[in-house]
Formats: C-alpha cells, sequence, structure tokens
C-alpha cells in the first residue's frame, strides 16, 4: 500500500495504466466476460466490483478528448439500460474528465475487445456491466 | 465465476490451496505487511479485507487436527488484542472446523512465515492483522 | 485434496474452469484424439474416464442457456449411437443445467475444437466419446 | 496412448521413471501429502489411487538389489498397520521383483523424500498410504 | 534405462510418441533432412540409424486404419528404389501392424512435413531414407 | 504518464513501491554504485539524479516510524559531508513525513544493501550520494 | 557509467542502438505515445526529455544516406508547428550528419512505426514530438 | 578451444552449422547489416570479418550440389564488383567444394534472407561484403 | 551433420565440449547412471554405447597434462576388472593423447561427479562402465 | 556498427561495461580459461585476442584508484614472465588510466574469479594470458 493510492489498484493494474499511452483502451469486464480468450494481457481482480475499481482507476487515468466516445458499454439491447450504468454516469461526472460514452451492441462490443491495451477482470455479478475507457494525453 | 466458489478466491489462490498438502500453512496477509520480502508464492487479493477471505477459504480448507495449534495470529502485545480478532474467532466458529489459535509476538510470527507454502497479499487495514492457517486432512 | 472437490479435479484443471467465461468451451477427449495438435491449452487426466470427470465438472460449470446448443458429441455416423452417449445424459440430467446436445460429424467436431478453451486429455477408452461443454452465466 | 503403456502411466511419469538411475527414489504420494512443499519435481496424478500407478510402474522399473531395502513405508504407528500395505505386498509380489520393504516413522519418512527423484502426488485416499520405490539396475 | 523400452527410444521420444493421438505423424528423418528448419518439435537421435528406431517404435505405436495409407517414404524418382526401403518393409512386417505404404515425390514430401507432429533427427547415412507414420487408435 | 504521478517514477519503480511493506527498505544509488552486483531486483534510471526521483518517491512512501532511523546515508568519513545531503534534508522536510538519518561508513553501508528491497540505479553524479528509505505503515 | 558514454544512454538502450544495421529505425517517443501497444522493443526513458537524448544518440548513430529522408517528425497538421522541432534542428545541425527531415501527418506516422528496430519510451511533455531516426552506414 | 576447431567458429556456430540440414542457408553479413531485423537466429561474431570465418566453417560445410547455384552475394550495382569478392573466390576454391556463386542485387539479396536458416553478424567492414552458404549432403 | 565430425557427436554435445576449459570434467555415464541426479548439465545419448562416443569425443578433446590422472574409472572392487576397461585403453592409445587412468571406488567416483561440467547420459549396458575425461590445454 | 565504438566490443559487452559499478570486476580470459565453470555471466569473444579487448575496453572503463592494485595477472611461476605482458603494459600506459598490477599465483587467481562481475572468454593462445580489471569511478 503507498500513500494516495486506492487499494483497489495492484501494482500490476498502475503498471498498466502507467504504460498506457494516448489512444489505449482498457476494459473493466464483469465476472461472466470471457477475459482469457482474448489474446491480451489480464489483470486479475477478483472479488471487486466494477463500480469500485473504474473510480479509482479515474483518478489517474486522463479520458481522449480527440474522439466523439471514450467511454464504451455493451448494451443489453432491451429498452430498460443495465442499472449499473447510472453508477457509471456518477462516477464519470464527479471524475471531472469530459466524457462521452456510447452503447455498443454485445458482438460490437466483443469485436472491439479484439484491440483493447489490456483487461480487468473483476467480480461484478451485474449482467452487461462491462465498459471500455480510452485513455487521452496527459498535459504537464 | 463458477458455481459454489466464492468470488473472493481468484483462480490461482484456488489452484494454490489444491496444492497444498497436510501440515502446509498459508499466510493472509494485511495490507501492510511484506509480503514480497519472503521467498514464497505470493497471491495479490488488492482491495479485500481478511475477513471475506479467510471465510472463503475456509469453506473448502481443513485445519489440521493433527497438532495443539492450527492458526497463528500476529499479536500486537498491548493488553487489547487487535478487534478483528473478534471477526476471526466468529468466521473459525461458523466453519464448523475444530481450531484452537495462538498469537505469536511480532517477530515470532515474521520467523513463522518464512515456512508457510504461500502468502495472499490482502489489502486489510486493520494493523495487526495477519493470520495463518495450517492444512488438515481431508478424509473421503 | 479440499473439502467439497471432487479428487478428479486437478488443480490446473480448476483453474482452467475459474478462468472461463461465458460462451467459452472445453473438450473432455478420448484416450485416442490428438489432443496435442491443437494449439490450446491441454491438461492432461491419464487413467480418468470422461464420466467421472463430466460429473466432477458439472458441480460447477454452468452450461450456456444464452444458445441452442451447449454440448457438442462427435458422431460415429453409424446407425447405432455409442453407448458412452447414455452415460452423458444420465450425468447432465443429474447435474440441474438446462442442456441441449448435438452430435457433429467427425471433422466437423474436429473444426469445433480449433476454438475451444482447453482440452481434457483423458484416458477414456471409448471410442467416439469426445464431448464438448459450452459455459453459461453464473448469477449471484 | 500407446500399446503395452497402462493408462496410469502419464507422459510426463515415464519420461521420468527413464531419467532415473540406479538408486534414485521415487515416491507415491497420497492425497494428503504436502508434495509440493519439497523442493522437488512433481507429477500430478489427480483422481487415481496408488495401488493402480504402482502395477502400472513395476512394469517397466526394476528394484534395487544392491541394497538391504527398496521399498519405504509411513508407518502409522499403531499396532495395526495400514490395510493398503496388504494391497502393496501382492503387487510386489506379482511384480517379479526381488523386494524387500521398511516403515519409516512418520518424520523419518519426510526426511527421506527429501532425497527422491520425484514425487507422484495421487488422490489415493487411505491414510498412511505413501510408499518409495528405489530403482534397481537395468541388465540387458 | 527401463524394463521392455528398447534404449533407442530417448526419454523425450517415449514422452512425444504418448502425446500422440489418432491421425498424428512423426517423420523419422535421416541425417541431411533439414529437420530444425520447420517449425516443429525436433527430437534428436544423433548416432542412430533409422531402421533400429523404427523398429523400436513400432513395438509401442500402432498404425491408423482409417485411412489409405499411413506409411510415407521419400521417392528418390529412379527405378531403383532405395535399398533402406526393403529394411523398412521387414520391419513394418514384423511389427504386426496393417501397413500400405505410399512414396512420395521429394518436394510433396517436404510439403508433407509442414504438419508431422514431431521430427526425429537421426544420423542415418542412406539417402532418401526419411519416412512418416501415421499413428492410429489403441484398443484397450 | 498518469495525472498526479511525476514523470520520473517509471511504471516498474511505481509497482515496486507498491510490493513493498513495512520496514522494506529501497535504495536510491549513485552512478558509480555496483547496483547489479548485488542480488536484488535492479530499476534502471539512467539520466536522473537522485534528489528528483526521492521528492517523486516520497509523495507516494511513507517513511518507518516503529524505528530509531528510517533513512540512511553513505557518509564519505571526512568533515565536510557531501553537499548533496542538504538537498534530500530538504525534500525529507517538505514531504511531510517524520524522518531520522544515520550516515553509515561506507562499508556498513554496502552490508546494508544486501537486504534491501530493490535498488533504483540512477546517474546521480554526486560522489557518496547513495540513500536507503525505510518503508513505513500506510493507515487508512 | 562509462566514460564517453552520456547518462542519458542505458546499456539497454546503447546495445539495441549497437544491433541496428543499415536502414533500421528508431523512434523516440514522448510521453503521451502508445509505445507498449506496438508490437516492438521498448526501452523506457521515464522523466528524460527527447532533446538531451536525441544529443547522445547522435553522437554514435549515423544517419542514412543512401536515402532522401533519414528524419520523421510528427506533423500536427497545424501552420505554426511544433517549437521542439527547433531544438531537433540545432542538434542535428551540430551531430555532423547529412540530414534531412520530413513531416508524416499523424496516422501515416502510427503507420510507418509499425516497422520501427525499437522504441524509446520517453517523458517528452511537449505535444507532437515524436521523432523517428534512420540507421546509416559506419565506414571504418 | 577444442583441437582442429578453428577458434572463429563459436560454440554456438558450430551447433546452428550441425543442425543445418540439405539446402539449409547460412548468411555471413557484414557489419553494417540489419541482422537482428530479421526473425532469425543470430549469432554475433563481433570483431571478426567474413573471409577468415568462410575459410572456417567451409572446413565442415559441404555445399549443395543439387542445384544451380550455391553462394549468393550483393551485388554493388556497380561495373566494379567489390574486392572482398576475390577472397571469397579463392577461399571457395581451395575449400574443395564444389561452388558456384550468383550476384543478387540488394533487395532480392534481402528477399533472399528472409528464409535462411541463421545470420552470423560480423564486423566486415568492406562494403557490400555479405554472402549467404547453401549447405549441400554429406556422404558417409 | 557435418564434414570431419562423427555423427555420435549431437550438436549439444559438440557445443559443451568447445565451452569446457583446461581442468574441466566430463562424464560419459552408463545406462544405469543416475545422470539426472546431478545437480548438472545432461546430454542424451540414448542408444550409443560408450566406446563409439569416447573414440568420436577424443577426436576434438585434448586430455590434461598438468596433473598426474586425466582419466576416472569406476571400479567394481573385484580383482576382475570391467572388460570394457580394455576398449577405453585401446582407445586412449589410438587417441594420440597422453594418459593416465585412476579406478575410483564407486562413492569416491560419484564424489567426484558432483563437479563435472556436464554428464552424456548414454545407453551402455556394461557395468561399472562410467568414465570421467579431464580437458586439458589446447596449443595452437 | 556505431560511430566511436570499436568493433571487438560486442554489444553485450557493452551493456555489461555500462552495468558495472565502482570496484567491479572483469576477467579477460584466454581461449584455455574454464570460464562456463564459474557461476558467472560470460560473453563470448570467439576468434579474438586480450590485447585487442583490452585496448577497447580501457577506451570506456575507469580503473578503479581507490586501491592499491586495479590489474591482476595469471603468474606462471616462472622467472620469464609470459611476453603478452609486455603488450599489457603497453596498452595501459597508453590508457591514460594510472595502474598498478599485481602477479597472482593461478590458483589465488581461480580464487578471486569467484567474485568478478562477469568473464569475457576469448581465443587467446598465449597460456597464462588471463587479466582481470577493476573498475573505478566516472567523474562527471
Amino acid at each position: 500500500m503507498l500513500k494516495k493510492i486506492p487499494v483497489q489498484i495492484s501494482p500490476d493494474l498502475m503498471k498498466t495504466l502507467m504504460e498506457m499511452g494516448h489512444g489505449d483502451e482498457i476494459l473493466l469486464a464483469d465476472g461472466n466476460f470471457p477475459a482469457h480468450s482474448y489474446d491480451k494481457k489480464v489483470i486479475r481482480a477478483d472479488g471487486l466490483g466494477i463500480p469500485e475499481l473504474m473510480e479509482a482507476i479515474l483518478k489517474f487515468l486522463p479520458l481522449d478528448t480527440f474522439v466523439k466516445t471514450n467511454v464504451f458499454l455493451m448494451d443489453n439491447g432491451l429498452e430498460e439500460k443495465p442499472k449499473i450504468w447510472n453508477e457509471y454516469v456518477k462516477i464519470l461526472e464527479s471524475s471531472g474528465e469530459k466524457y462521452s460514452y456510447e452503447p455498443l451492441e454485445r458482438f460490437k462490443f466483443y469485436e472491439r475487445c479484439k484491440n483493447v491495451f489490456a483487461i480487468v477482470a473483476t467480480s461484478e455479478t451485474a449482467l452487461y456491466a462491462n465498459v471500455i475507457l480510452k485513455k487521452g494525453v496527459v498535459i504537464k
């Protein structure tokens, strides 16, 4: 543990976030997502939900403002969208980042996952809870 | 995720528990414990506390009944013992396992850690929360 | 060995089952199947038959109910189907899972094997005994 | 699978037996033995008992006749010895090898295990079922 | 060395033969064959000729009877075929296996080698001595 | 790069700091220190001086307050101590951490280095600039 | 540290420069560049800017004079080009190498990066600061 | 060092030559050749020129006589060919091997290099000095 | 295969011989020797006897003339020494090397094996056939 | 190849020299030295003599002036010392470094080699030509 680093972020996850660059994407996958079937780096986060992780990550990760959309959600195809989306919006709001999200149909979402930088395999039990964050530029 | 397996147990932790044998010990380390300084296998469990993990583990791990003591705690050396011990006792009670714990002075505890089978590095924020479980025999 | 985990499931197999996600498939291969010729993870289970393994696995693995078929068998192309199928049906029945199987012609079966998550190489001596299980969603 | 090779012998076990030389010892460990705590090669044989493995191994492995004892058993310290010893004696008898066994007190047995060539981790559920075989000379 | 295992078969070769399944092929390559140029497992057998190895291997390896041809030879394109073929036929005859061989023109042979399971790099000095064996089913 | 993380801290250094526990020590080595001669993890920081690194690290690393001394310096054995020590004191002061440093004679310093958690190999050109920091407890 | 080698050049970077040949290219990437998303060797240079690195590298690396262009810059698409280009030109001038640079539109630049020999991941904070150097021939 | 083996041949180079088969090619690359940019095994021979290496290699390596050309040179495209070619011819002459060489235009040469067995990275300072040798058959 | 290199010498064995220096020893072990129980490099030579290997090796390996003894044999403790010793003497004689051998009692021989450079695991079936060769100086 | 770097220095040797620190030693071993028998990093320099390498290395490596001796030679125990020492003295003289050498009796030299940082295995044919260089401080 370190000062100022939330405990949800493992050493390996922090290293991964630091190695990501402008335009790279990270997938926060729910507990049923086939994370190991993609040929990508998988960071296990067993026992954790996505909201607590997303909140911790957004303390450090800027979102991409060069593109129209920097957050991608997996759509359930129903009129009533997953409740957890409301939590995501609150976290994005309070992050101070300029965000814009887009729901993707399930198989389009899978398609996008083939190009992510890394996958965080959480134990989120909510269905259709997967979310992709696109990294922006750090201006110092 | 699988049926009947609590989400706190990562795939690697389960594999490790299954590879342990009679008499092997596992250390559930709090967030300040120097887990990587021992030359032992470390399983990260960032973001999790020890009680939820201990409860999950004891669903599968029998305690050793061939010896006097099968649970070791790190003593704070004060009259008032760490409050988290009460939680541990409740979990041990409800596990159905026959248990007996022994507080070890801090440096004796460190000494014992040199021979554990593996270390689970949690983010438990309570101080002096480290605990060692000694595996018993499975009778089929 | 652990409480509640059947001995047929090796530590590596359990880890693999836990890492599988929704839609991932696992092949239980008979003793003559060319398991190592696919570029997939192989888990050896020498000396074991498929029925005992399938029964153990289905204690933990949910079957996929988002698709029409979640069990695939290798067809012998004869009128009289492999007797071991009857055993499989009994095990599926008593598993409590909602299942639906489909026989695949030998070379179509080989084709499907190219996309499985892992292969369990058993010593099942019955011919045409290969079977694929498709993992479903765990709802907690 | 091959002709003339019993299915209980995995490819890795056969390779190991072939690499052993005169005087090397192999431990067939029961399901509760702490096989991974020794700094030795471990060959998993989950789901198998020791008698079927021992019988298969002795088809290929000669016992050492340069020494007084070539089979070591773990003693339970009771008057009534483990029943599984009777099975072992039968298997040794029918193997055609010249054998002589010696019971070792539990901690002496552990001590001897520190020098074995490899450990086969079986799922044998009988207690005190561990057995060490000492390899002899092949005369061609 | 083990009882009943010919000394020409190295531990690694035996492990490889055991991991092969129905339909997998193994190439016994002569001393001039570019064995390491194929992206396949190579097992060195320096100092050995092919006939002694083939005889040893066929003690354990069944030939495939589901297909028309289970032995492939490299043709020298001459009227007078390589003399070593006569030795091969004798060994195949005395193996008890049902065999049928087919000469392949040199470059067709190279083509087939791209899909073999493994290559045994011998020191056979006879020219055009390469031979491929196709594994069959073991019926127990 | 991430928000709030100084650029002097590489991904690997941050991961290392996060894996350190209470009592673990990290050595910031100057450009002439034989960093690779210790059997410890070495993190290269070529082109950087120690002061900028120390300042960045102390934003996250708490110092150990359970012991008398938590900062160790390499003494030059002269009356006039290395000027860079003044910079170190300023950085420690402004870090907000409770610190206490101790100069160690050169060979005693080398001795202590044998037990550090990791070594950061900087390009600091000041002589006798090596410094060890001892990690404390994070209270959340 | 060595005599005559600037401290900005890490041991790994020097080894890489020495292994490059005629026509190979090296990318000096700014702090926001997604360096790890290319399937190329990445050399971390955290805390360093590009100008100091370029100056150090050009002491050893000849530029390619067989081609029209041997330096590639990432264009910002604006009339006012990145100020850091002026620094680059000064360094190139004083290097004594015969150079010629070409601005590439952002996505063309990304395309070229797919074929570089290695990427140096700096912490350069200037935007659009990425630069590629093409190695020439050493005449001795 | 061994009797009868020239010192220019490193242990790794000798092993590589022995693993090559009929038709495999080895590239002796000059000091400016981008040897590490090909996805091939590279054997460093820093400080050595090509003639001394070629002479040493041809003591052991037979040239291929099944094809029209068994030596390939990189053409400089000028009327006056590289002087080092004369040295090569002398070495080939005195090797006793039956040889025939062909100059290849620079980019055709690069193309051929994509299929060589290995590359020896020498420090030959002559330009356009690269040469490929094609291995023949050893008749015993 | 190469010109002038006997086929009994595998690529790995040749590389090993070349890496040995003055005073290093190599053990040619018979088929019953526990070659893999020593913490040394093992080179398999399955199917070969020791005499053919020794003859091939001595074509390249000089024996040490700085010491009294440069060949060590394993003594059977009987009046009648192993017949294979006669073959060894003939090979040593015809090698042109200045040799002197010493029989070592079995356990003293084992002791010496702990310091050899490498072990060649042959299939020599003669008993007490193990032999150690001590490398000398190559004078060029 | 790079500008200003002598071709005798391989990429790996340069990396090693850069990783050495104050007081670390490097052994330039002659062709008969048992370089691989020490548990140290070995850098092959086949085909090169020690003088050309030493001259190249001393362009970059400062010698240690904190100690009485910074160059160690292997003594032949004769009145007439190895002639190559004269070459060494000339190279040291012209290096501009302040040096002082000490002959060590052969077995004392071997003893010292156990603590060197790395060994360069040359093909130097002069006997008793081994030399150790002790690295000093770089002052910038």
